[in-house]
């Protein structure tokens, strides 16, 4: 006996046949004694279809209007899969963002959560009552209907079983798993079976987006267990969890990331105050930098700045620094948005050394030139020409003992 | 400056084009110095889609959800009209139910308002705003969602006129006004202009199906006037007001409805009790009776009984009443659903002798047998054989004066 949230998302609810599919897999939890809350996503293809329907009304919206329509994909969900259950013979109802109430900040289309009422869902769920919830939605300090942002269900999800003191949260989607690589690219790829939330955090944002970063922020910081499991077939899936005593492998998976650019200020002058002058704009635009990387000055006067930033921040960035070129002080911009970053992840390699060498040695083996190198406590990160990313990628895996037998 | 509500159908809202087309019309009452309120239903087609899925889920479904789920499509609608309108550069917000709030009681699926907050909604009209309200919907005394079934949005409509007091309240729909007869039937109808609340009920609930009886009463005991007119074309339509100290026209229209059929018990024992020993299990099975005849007894004994009920009950009443025979008492039962009810309705009646001679010289003068009588104070209605019901209905028009030019 168990008290377990069962995530849901929009493949996974995409008609009533999914619907009742998914409906099994709750009922199934309910007959082994488990007490269940449900988070649904919208159904596939709904969220779009409103968002489309919002841009066409306005295309500078109203983000509290916005939320009121978008909201309505997960409403609908929630309400069939409580009927669905019903019929099934199980206590269900549904429970919209503003009914739990799971109150949000007014930051409309991307609401973080500030709380949830719990006292009466846990006595329900203590009765025996599955609760459905909308997914992505909250209600905010005005009253108003707001959205967590796109993958926000996975967040309600393990808000819920954080304040309802789950034993776990269940996210059932159209994978099976975590994989040590895109299988896509790497058909060696295995499912992980369990990963620490450091690691999920690293391989998602890096590229495997499986779960949203964001939701095992989350579930890091209450220290929620999280299984990410296929709706469609019967597997184990991969458990994301807080590091054990066990030892630990020392690569988990390998990522990547197509959505970088690079841009290179050459002959910077070497003085202090020369980063902020050139990341403070960037930084008012709104546009992220993710990699830098400052050379020692050869000269004792110049200097080489890389970084790399989104490609759809990559030509605004560059404009803006060409502008303001007299001001920086630089020489010349160079820019690349043919790259790709990959990224060896693991936390064993907190207490390994070689773990970069052999990414190195693994990559020169193959011909693959290392534009930029950028590391942190559990992953070291490289920026390399994106024709040959598939080929690192394959080369990581098989060197770090990743390859499936 | 004038306090309106407007409310737009199905057909008005059924996309973007016609969404702004309405919200045209908003702004115009704005320009012209009005504080509006907005009753929106879903987009024509989209409440039949969401029912269609409640369905699937579940045959016998649980209203609440039922309400969840289908009060999603004047949900979108309200968030879209509001963007429209910002966009026109319109101060504009939508209310779904639950924030207005408007409460109502608990009967899910066709829940009765029971009261509406004002304070808030009219200090914002006061202020300018305008408020896009999502029709069909409330909140019950259990913070769910209700519905006010199948066209409910014309009785928001009218509830939140007479909750805000507001001078007006204007339905948008697909017509151009409340006829004196369908025109499909009787290419002579006519439009007309004014009309009183007891009259309007009279042809709503006899087929003349514009305006939600249930809207008309509301709007009666409240004395709210209410306008019918075309989103389409800019027509002044028809004012639906309180009898006004004018002369009236002795008829406003004529009615039809095909949708009852007939029973005759025959040989029933004219003794006390009979009627309430037929009408009692009717009443008890949830089946109305609409019009009632009891002839005289002729041999002082036996009496004939004639009743008309709703096709859909027809032949449930009339499996009923054979079981009951014993227990009635009556020779013989004679069913007939093909009939058609034809209504005079007009306040000008009450002071006028000799409307009903004139329906009935008119159609005998046609040869159209008349088969049960039944009158109100501003009605007249006879049930004929439905064969007939074209002919009658343009005879009788033309009988009172009523055929246009």
């Amino acid at each position: 006996m168990a008290r377990i949230v069962q995530k849901f998302g929009g493949t996974s609810v995409a008609d009533l046949d999914r619907i009742r599919n998914a409906a099994g897999r709750v009922k199934r939890a309910v007959d082994a004694g488990d007490q269940v809350a449900v988070v649904v996503s919208a159904m596939a293809g709904e969220t779009n279809r409103l968002v489309d329907l919002v841009r066409q009304a306005a295309p500078m919206h109203d983000a509290r209007e916005y939320d009121t329509v978008v909201a309505t994909g997960e409403q609908v969900t929630a309400g069939l899969m409580a009927l669905v259950l019903q019929s099934m013979g199980i206590s269900a109802r549904s429970f919209l963002g503003w009914q739990l109430p799971l109150r949000t900040d007014g930051l409309h289309s991307r609401a973080r959560i500030l709380g949830i009422e719990d006292k009466d869902a846990i006595a329900r769920l203590e009765q025996g009552q599955v609760l459905v919830v909308a997914g992505f939605q909250g209600v905010s300090p005005e009253n108003r209907v707001t959205t967590l942002g796109r993958g926000g269900s996975d967040t309600t999800a393990v808000a819920l079983a954080a304040a309802f003191k789950a034993d776990r949260c269940d996210i059932y989607t159209d994978v099976d798993g975590v994989y040590t690589s895109d299988p896509r690219i790497v058909p060696k790829a295995r499912k992980i079976d369990r990963i620490t939330y450091e690691e999920m955090l690293e391989l998602a944002s890096q590229g495997a987006k499986v779960l949203q970063t964001r939701s095992v922020e989350m579930a890091m910081n209450h220290n929620v267990p999280v299984r990410v499991l296929s709706s469609f077939e019967d597997k184990p899936g991969t458990l994301v969890a807080a590091e054990t005593q066990m030892e630990q492998e020392i690569v988990t998976g390998i990522a990547y990331d197509r959505n970088e650019a690079k841009i290179t200020l050459q002959g910077v002058a070497d003085r202090p105050g020369v980063a902020a002058a050139i990341f403070g704009p960037l930084t008012d635009s709104e546009i992220n930098v993710d990699m830098i990387v400052q050379n020692v000055s050869a000269d004792g006067e110049t200097t080489d700045m890389t970084f790399t930033v989104a490609k759809p921040d990559f030509e605004r960035a560059v404009e803006m620094l060409k502008a303001k070129q007299a001001e920086i002080r630089f020489r010349e911009l160079v820019a690349d948005s043919q790259v790709a970053k990959i990224s060896v992840v693991g936390v064993g390699m907190r207490s390994h050394a070689g773990v970069a060498q052999r990414m190195f040695q693994a990559l020169a083996d193959k011909g693959v030139n290392i534009q930029v190198i950028s590391t942190s406590e559990i992953k070291v990160s490289v920026l390399v020409a994106e024709d040959y990313m598939e080929l690192a990628l394959r080369a990581l895996h098989t060197a770090y003992g990743l390859d499936a037998e």
